[in-house]
C-alpha cells in the first residue's frame, strides 16, 4: 500500500494531462469558502508589530490553546497545537509507541493510508481490524487483535474513506480495550463537523488516561493549506509529545494560528451548518445518480467521501485512468485504502459538479 | 544538557517576573522589521481564491522551490521547503541516520542544543569535537572523531553561540571528512545573511553527494514565527526526506510560503545590508562596553550573539538570575551550549538597547 499523497498526485497528474474536461473528486480538499473571519485574521496579522512575527509558544499561541481548551472542556496543559492534524497524529502515535508498552498498532481495514505510513516510520507494527461492509466498526474485531503488545489503536470517525460515524457505545468500548491492553486509543476526529447522522461521539466524552484525540481546522474551515491542528493528550503523553514537537518543528506557523483563533471566536455556527447542508445535498445528488448507474455504495453518515463499486470494474489505478479518459471523472483507487476495498472507488464530494459526475458515471456504465 | 527552548522559557519567565526593567538578550528572535514585501504577500494572500487555501505541494510551493533552486544554483529536485530550519535539520539528520551507515553524529562543543536533542530522538549517538576558544573549528578535531560509525557531521556557520564563520578551507575539509567516512555533512547556514567577516563559505560551494545544507528565512527576514526553511539534499537523501516530511507534516503553511516567495522576489539587497550594518553597530557598542566591564569575549565574525566571560562569575542559571535582578540584563547560561562554555554567558543582540545593556553590565562588574 502506498501513501495517499503520492498516489493522489499520480491521479491528479493523470487527470490534468487528460485531453478532456475532468471532474476532480480525488483529494480531501474542501472547495468552499473559509470563514470570512479567517481572511480577516490574516489581513489583521499583516499589520501586527514585529513581536508578532517572532516564535509563538512551541505548543501554540496561548489564546488559541485557551480557546480550544475552553471549547473542548479539557485542561489547557493537555492541548498541543500542531502543524495540521497530520502532525497531531504523528505526535500521538509516537508518544504511544515510546511508552515501551508494546509495538503493535491496531488499524482498521480500510484505512487512511497515512496511519500505516506513520506506524512504519515510528518502528511500529500495523495490525488490521476489518470493518463491516457498511463501514461500521465492531469493537470485538479490535478486541480480538489487541493484546499486551498493542501500543495504540488508531481510529478515524467520521471516517475517511467509509463515511462511517462511530457512536458513543463504540467509542466507550474502544477506550475500554485500550485500558485493558495498556494501549492508547488515538481518535482522529478531523471530520467531526461533518456528522450527517447526529450520532457522532468524540473520544473526549470518555475520561481516560488511555485516549488521545487528534483533530484540526483543515476540513471544518476549508483550510487544508494553513496547517493548524491539535491534539488533546493525557498528562503522561503530553510531555514527550511537546518535546518531540519542539525537536521536529520548533513551533507552528503564526499567521495561520492567528487567523484560526479569530475565525474560532467570530464564526457563527451557521457557517458550519451551511457547509454540512451543502454536502448533504451533494451526497443526495451523487448517490441518486449512483443508483441510476447501478452502483453499489454506502451512503456516508459523515465526512464527504463515497465508496462505490461498479460490477466488473475493480478499483485499480488502471480503471481510475479509464474513468478519467472515458467518463471525465477522477476518483481514488480503492486499493489505496487496503485490501478490503480493492474493488471500490472513492469519490470526494469536494466539487459543486458532484451530480454531473455521477451522471457521467451513469452514462459510462449504462 | 537541556534543550535551548525550555531553558530559554525559564530565563524569559524569570525576567518577566523581575521587579525591574530588564533588557532581553535571551532569544534569537530578530527585533527588526520583516521586508515590506513580506507583509504585502500576507495581505495579498488574504484575498486569494479558495484553491490557494488548499494543500500546497508537500515539498513546498512550486514557485518558491524554483526561486530557491535558481538563487542557490541547485536542481529543483534537491530542494524541500520545510517548517523552518528546525524541520530542515531534523529531516537531513534523519535521512543521514536512516542510511544504515553508522549511528554516531559528530557535533561541536559548544553546540546549538537542538542538535543533540534531535540526535537522541533519532536514535543517534552524539560525539563532540571541541572548537578553539575563539570559535574556530579545526577540521582535524572533527577528523579525529569521525570514523565508519559516523552517520553525520552537523555544523553551524555563522555559528550560534560562538559567532565563528567557517571559511572555504574548513568547509572543503569537512565535506572531505564526510566523504571519507561515508557520512553526511549537515551544514546549518541559517545565519548566512549575517556574515560580518566576508569569509563565509556555503557548503553548497562544494559539490558532493555527502553534504546537505539547511537554512531558512527566519533570521534573514526576521520572521522566526512564520516557519519557512528549506534543505538542499543529494538525490539519495531527498527521497526519504520527502517521505518523512509528508508523514510528519503533510506540508508547510501556505500563507507563510506565499509571503516568503513575494519577499524573496521583491526585497532589495539593501534590506539585508542595512540589518547587517545595524547589527555590526550593536556589536561595536556592546563589545566596547564589555571592554569597559573587564569581560573576556570574542568579537563575532557572524550571526548576532556574543559569548562573554566575567571573572569569578560562571555562566550558571543562578548567575543569569542575579544579572536579571541586579543588573537588569537577561542572557543565556553558557552551560546550555555544552561543558566547554560553562563559564560563559551568551547575549543575543536582538535589542536596540545592546549598548545600554553592556553599560549596565559594566556598572555591575565594576
Amino acid at each position: 500500500m502506498d501513501y495517499e499523497k503520492p498516489l493522489f498526485f499520480r491521479v491528479m497528474q493523470y487527470a490534468e494531462r487528460a485531453d478532456r474536461d475532468v471532474i476532480d473528486m480525488v483529494s480531501g480538499n474542501p472547495d468552499w469558502e473559509p470563514p470570512e473571519a479567517l481572511r480577516e485574521g490574516l489581513r489583521e496579522y499583516a499589520d501586527l508589530p514585529v513581536s508578532e512575527y517572532q516564535y509563538p509558544p512551541s505548543d501554540g499561541l496561548r489564546e488559541l490553546r485557551e480557546e480550544i481548551a475552553s471549547r473542548r472542556n479539557v485542561p489547557i496543559e493537555s492541548v498541543i497545537v500542531t502543524n495540521g492534524t497530520g502532525e497531531a497524529n504523528y505526535l500521538a502515535m509516537a508518544a504511544a509507541l515510546d511508552r515501551d508498552a508494546g509495538e503493535e498498532v491496531v488499524l482498521t481495514d480500510p484505512v487512511y493510508p497515512y496511519y500505516p505510513g506513520k506506524t512504519g516510520m515510528l518502528g511500529g507494527e500495523p495490525v488490521y481490524a476489518p470493518v463491516e461492509e457498511d463501514g461500521r466498526l465492531d469493537p470485538d474485531a479490535v478486541r480480538e487483535r489487541a493484546n499486551e503488545d498493542t501500543a495504540a489503536i488508531v481510529v478515524n470517525s467520521p471516517n475517511n474513506p467509509t463515511g462511517a460515524v462511530y457512536g458513543e457505545d463504540t467509542v466507550e468500548a474502544l477506550v475500554e480495550i485500550a485500558e485493558e491492553c495498556d494501549a492508547i486509543l488515538v481518535s482522529d476526529e478531523v471530520y467531526d463537523h461533518f456528522d450527517h447522522s447526529g450520532r457522532f461521539a468524540s473520544a473526549l466524552s470518555v475520561d481516560s488516561e488511555h485516549r488521545a484525540v487528534t483533530t484540526g481546522f483543515s476540513k471544518s474551515m476549508a483550510i487544508t493549506g494553513l496547517r493548524v491542528g491539535y491534539t488533546v493528550l493525557p498528562p503522561e503523553l503530553a510531555e514527550p509529545a511537546r518535546t518531540r514537537h519542539m525537536l521536529v518543528n520548533v513551533a507552528g506557523s503564526r499567521p495561520a494560528q492567528h487567523a484560526v483563533l479569530r475565525a474560532l471566536r467570530e464564526t457563527d455556527p451557521d457557517y458550519y451548518e451551511a457547509n454540512r447542508a451543502m454536502l448533504e445535498e451533494r451526497i443526495d445528488a451523487f448517490t441518486d445518480a449512483l443508483d441510476a448507474a447501478g452502483a453499489e455504495y454506502t451512503r456516508p453518515d459523515g465526512a464527504f467521501y463515497v465508496l462505490a463499486r461498479f460490477d466488473g470494474f475493480p478499483g485499480t489505478m488502471e480503471n481510475v485512468e479509464r474513468l478519467i479518459d472515458e467518463a471525465g471523472v477522477a476518483g481514488m483507487p480503492g486499493d489505496a485504502f487496503g485490501e478490503s476495498r480493492e474493488d471500490w472507488l472513492r469519490f470526494a464530494l469536494v466539487t459543486p459538479r458532484a451530480q454531473e459526475a455521477a451522471d457521467r458515471l451513469a452514462s459510462f456504465f449504462n
